[in-house]
């Protein structure tokens, strides 16, 4: 079969998706679709990179621009993403090798992966061995993650819905508690995602401002947890204000330094249970302060929050997407585009180049200097990087009360290889 | 002190908050503003009706015009509310007698009792005994309850909000978890509030609709739960699309009659835990299907998320605050503002009065034939019901990301009489 002067895209979603992963898609396949020319089809991995090595890929072409236009307000991933992380080069070259025979089929010169670390890890090993295979591809790392933990960029998208999210959820809620605490309720615990970082957690510290202060206490994964500590400080607050609200991430370490969600809940039956942290020091409260309290537990609601996504946020989903083609069709290969804080008030903020192999493996974590030095709240500093993420609000359209999001159809690109792959 | 010819209101909120609670107090505040020659100052107790008993009153003609419209947007109850029964007459008529000592002493003739069925009772109950007292009060209930179970109003202020949050919630996270199915999470589960009727659970199937399916399972405390049945469903359910999303309501019971929470969950020192009925669900996923699960505690955010209110709610409770005063006015004696509905489609609805002795101790449960024969899903008939009451799309502003809720200056009424009260 001949093959066309258009090199075709491939783009993949990977990792946990989030409320505005599917933005940098449209990001991605409405810039593709303007340089025509330069850029043939766009195919899509069907459930990320599985659907690269098992040659199911999705032809994109076949959606109409207003399908393509949705993907930007519908959150979760329109393709399928996984959790499948590529064993390095050494133990799995089999994998890469794939790779790259179903890239040479479908005549694909660029490689688009939207996703975290793992993906960066990928990205980069996909690039290299191209070119060592005679096979060059373009390989450009699209970033996305929740946990907000890829270096170079400022933030990463995804981050800064969920923040919107966990700060408006923590609000509200507290709130609610302070006009039930005079006879009922009078301590709330929200439990947050984040198992390495407490950037979510500090999110829940955004609830509280100037001119709306409420009594929060956090409890990050950078701090070992302090039973005794937290419950002098949550008692203290109660006294003071009546209630307390609590921010408890995921990855809150006991003294032990297991995972206080990791407590070893039993059932009647003696059957394990994988409770969260929230459930756990709820207990404790009960126990130490003996206050009435509620708890909840966020968990998908917040990263697939596409209702109260944040405008910035959404906007830099698309940019980078955007810009992800833009510099393959300057032909760069092995770089990110990358979210940098041009000035804080007003906020403003551009995309530059990243080299990959400075963002592969590397995880940032939150500067110390965010935390106050009791350990249970944010700092200014904090507060001003925060702040930006959240701003703006974008609705999707509603029908009937409910959010219109879209279902793509999903055409499977006809398979070229005789070869089976079984990842 | 010489009375003013004009009697002056009391306007309490009761039992547990909800999104739209304020809404109804500004209609009531509002509407009394401005018929300022009939009706002097609205008094609210300070945590509803404990506020009356130890005359610790709030004089709400201190706040701004636009503090009291900034109610209209603002979730919980902005007086504070509580959970305090009164008992019967025949317990303790010292409880009754005091609430008229306190309206006498600040020359009250409106009763305004914002709440749910045994705030309507006590609501009755002080209108019959004023009278027998030679102080006659016209004692207006005024409807609010996330748990829509009062009778003869159609439906019930608060509810239509929760309703829609844990509709749009449940769409969120099942686009979330159709995503990542392929190779991580199949069963997502959600809990719910309504520990009696399975209303707010039922909300959750509006996540489903004909232009969007979504496979759901709904666990209603209507019925009993039969582990076999379920496990066999959701197994199905996961076969044919990959994932199921279920919605799990606190009040769900097991077959010994049970709340499904109440299962004894000890942690590593035997400990009780209390667990909620999401983790106990998964557990039992994991054990019996050993398929990945995640899990969400909606708790306080459902009631409090005014961020994502209803339109129709907003503006029902509004409508139920203003005509209360209306019917005040009016010169009507225990009576609550109705919802009553005119038409299906279009929607449409009116106000109208129910005597509160109808109202009073009835508790409105979901009709049968609005659950599905298999007992896991809502009819036509349910979804008919409920589509028009999460109509609409009523945003708060934001300032900074953060929607601006207000706080009131809530400056305290002077005390008048010599004796305390302790409830």
């Amino acid at each position: 079969m001949p093959k066309s002067r258009q090199k075709n895209a491939f783009y993949a979603q990977s990792g946990g998706v989030t409320a505005v992963i599917n933005t940098t898609a449209s990001g991605v396949i409405e810039t593709a679709r303007k340089y025509e020319n330069k850029i043939g089809k766009v195919y899509a991995g069907r459930n990320g990179i599985i659907g690269a090595l098992t040659e199911d890929l999705i032809d994109t072409s076949r959606e109409t621009p207003r399908a393509i236009a949705a993907l930007r307000h519908t959150p979760s991933g329109a393709f399928g993403s996984c959790r499948y992380k590529l064993k390095s080069l050494e133990e799995n070259r089999r994998e890469y090798q794939r790779l790259i025979e179903v890239f040479e089929a479908h005549d694909i010169g660029y490689f688009f992966y939207n996703g975290g670390g793992d993906s960066a890890d990928t990205c980069l090993k996909v690039s290299q061995l191209s070119e060592t295979m005679g096979y060059p591809i373009q390989a450009i790392h699209v970033p996305k993650t929740v946990d907000n933990d890829l270096p170079i960029t400022d933030n990463c998208p995804g981050f800064g819905s969920v923040a919107k999210y966990i700060a408006v959820s923590t609000r509200e809620a507290s709130f609610d508690v302070a006009s039930m605490a005079k006879t009922s309720t009078k301590v709330f615990i929200i439990e947050v995602m984040g198992r390495h970082a407490g950037w979510i957690a500090a999110a829940g510290g955004l609830a509280s401002s100037k001119d709306t202060e409420i009594p929060i206490l956090i409890l990050f994964p950078e701090v070992r947890f302090d039973r005794k500590k937290f419950m002098k400080k949550a008692n203290q607050l109660v006294r003071k204000h009546g209630y307390v609200s609590v921010v408890v991430s995921e990855g809150v370490k006991g003294p032990d330094g297991k995972f206080l969600s990791d407590q070893g809940l039993k059932d009647a039956f003696g059957h394990a249970q994988l409770g969260g942290a929230a459930p756990v020091v709820a207990g404790m409260v009960k126990q130490d302060l003996d206050l009435k309290y509620h708890w909840a537990v966020a968990d998908y609601l917040q990263r697939a929050a596409r209702h109260i996504a944040s405008k910035t946020d959404v906007d830099q989903a698309y940019a980078v997407g955007r810009e992800a083609v833009q510099m393959a069709l300057k032909g760069e290969n092995a770089v990110m585009p990358a979210i940098k804080r041009v000035s804080n008030n007003p906020y403003k903020w551009k995309i530059e180049k990243a080299p990959l192999d400075k963002v592969a493996n590397v995880e940032k974590m939150m500067p110390k200097n965010f935390i106050t030095r009791d350990g249970f709240g944010i700092t200014e500093k904090c507060r001003e990087y925060l702040t930006p993420l959240i701003k703006g609000e974008d609705y999707p359209p509603y029908k009937n009360g409910m959010p219109q999001y879209i279902r793509l159809k999903n055409k499977p690109v006809k398979k070229k290889l005789k070869t089976r792959f079984t990842p």
